[in-house]
C-alpha cells in the first residue's frame, strides 16, 4: 500500500509552517510522500533536510498539477480520502476502506473547491467540529496504521543514523555514524 | 477527570497559527481547557469564537505563569503529562496513566526548558521523530479517549446551535437557532 499526502491551497510563506507539520507529520506516521500543488522551495527542503538527519524514504514534490495528479491517481486504481469536517465520521467510513489499497489523502489549506468533494472516494470527517488539518491527518493516519496492525511510531521503523534513547527525563541522542 | 493543556514558549504573531491549532484540537477532542505562558489576545479570541458558535465549554487562559500552574495543579494531586520526541513511546506510556486522573499536558513551541522534563511525571514521545506538537497531541489525545471508551469526535459530544449534516459528498450546515 502507497500513501500518499496531497496538499492543495499552499500559500507560500502564510502556510509554510503548517504545511511543513502536514508534511512532517505524514512522514512520522508511515506515509510515503507529499505532493504540494503551490512552489515552495523552503517547505521543501525542510521535511527534506529531516528525511536525510532521521532516516526513511519520503519524498516530496512541489509545484504539482491538482488536475493531473489526481486523475492519475484515479487511473492507477488509487482511491481517494478528502479530510473535511463536512464528511462522513471517521469511525463510520474507516472500515470501508481497505488498508492494501493505494490511498490518496488530499488535504486543504482554506477554501477547498467543490470538485475535491466531488472526486473523493471518501470526504472523511475527524470528527464535525472545526480544528486543525495536521491533528486531522495525525489521527486519520493513526488510526489506519491501527486497522493494518502497523506501528510506525515505534523507533525500528526508520532506518536513521541519529538515533533517540527514549528516557524518563531528559534528552538522549546518538550519532551512529560517529 | 479534568484535561488541560499548558502550552508553553508561545511567541505572539509567529506561533499564533500554530498555537491556534493546538487550543482547537485540544477543545475537538474533548480537553476542558488552555493555559498560554504568553499573552495573545487574538489566538484567545479566535478559539473563544469556535466554542461560541459551535458548542462545548473550553476555556482559554493567557499570560500564565508556569511556576505557578504547574505547582497548583501539582499540589492539587494533578498529575502533568509533557509531550515530546525525547521521551517513552506513548504505547509503553499509556497503560501506566490512569484515566480517572486529572490531566495537565504540557505542549512546548520550540526550545523547552529542561526543567519541564524533571517535573512531568510522563515524558511521552508520540514516535521518536521530529514531527508536530498539534499532531502528537491529537494523537495522544484520541488514544487516550479511545482507551477511557469516550469518543469527542463523534457529534452529540458538543452541544452546538450549528450542526453539521455529514455528507459523501458536499457541505451541509444547519443553524438550530433559526
Amino acid at each position: 500500500m502507497t500513501v500518499i499526502i496531497l496538499r492543495i491551497g499552499h500559500r507560500p510563506q502564510r502556510d509554510a509552517r503548517v504545511t511543513t507539520h502536514v508534511g512532517l507529520t505524514a512522514r512520522a506516521l508511515g506515509a510515503d510522500g507529499m505532493l504540494l500543488t503551490g512552489r515552495d522551495k523552503d517547505v521543501k527542503e525542510s521535511i527534506e533536510q529531516v528525511t536525510r538527519m532521521w532516516g526513511g524514504r519520503f519524498t516530496i514534490e512541489d509545484g504539482v498539477s491538482l488536475k493531473e495528479a489526481v486523475t492519475r491517481w484515479k487511473q492507477n486504481g488509487g482511491k481517494i480520502v478528502h479530510l473535511t469536517m463536512y464528511g462522513i465520521n471517521i469511525s463510520d467510513a474507516l472500515p470501508e476502506i481497505n488498508p492494501n489499497e493505494n490511498l490518496m489523502i488530499i488535504v486543504g489549506a482554506e477554501k477547498v473547491p467543490p470538485l475535491i468533494y466531488q472526486l473523493a472516494d471518501w470526504n472523511i470527517a475527524i470528527g464535525n467540529q472545526p480544528h486543525s488539518e495536521i491533528a486531522a491527518l495525525a489521527i486519520f493516519l493513526d488510526r489506519l496504521n491501527q486497522k493494518k496492525g502497523t506501528d510506525p511510531l515505534t523507533q525500528e521503523y526508520f532506518e536513521s543514523k541519529l538515533k533517540l534513547i527514549p528516557q524518563l527525563h531528559g534528552k538522549k541522542v546518538i550519532n551512529e555514524e560517529e
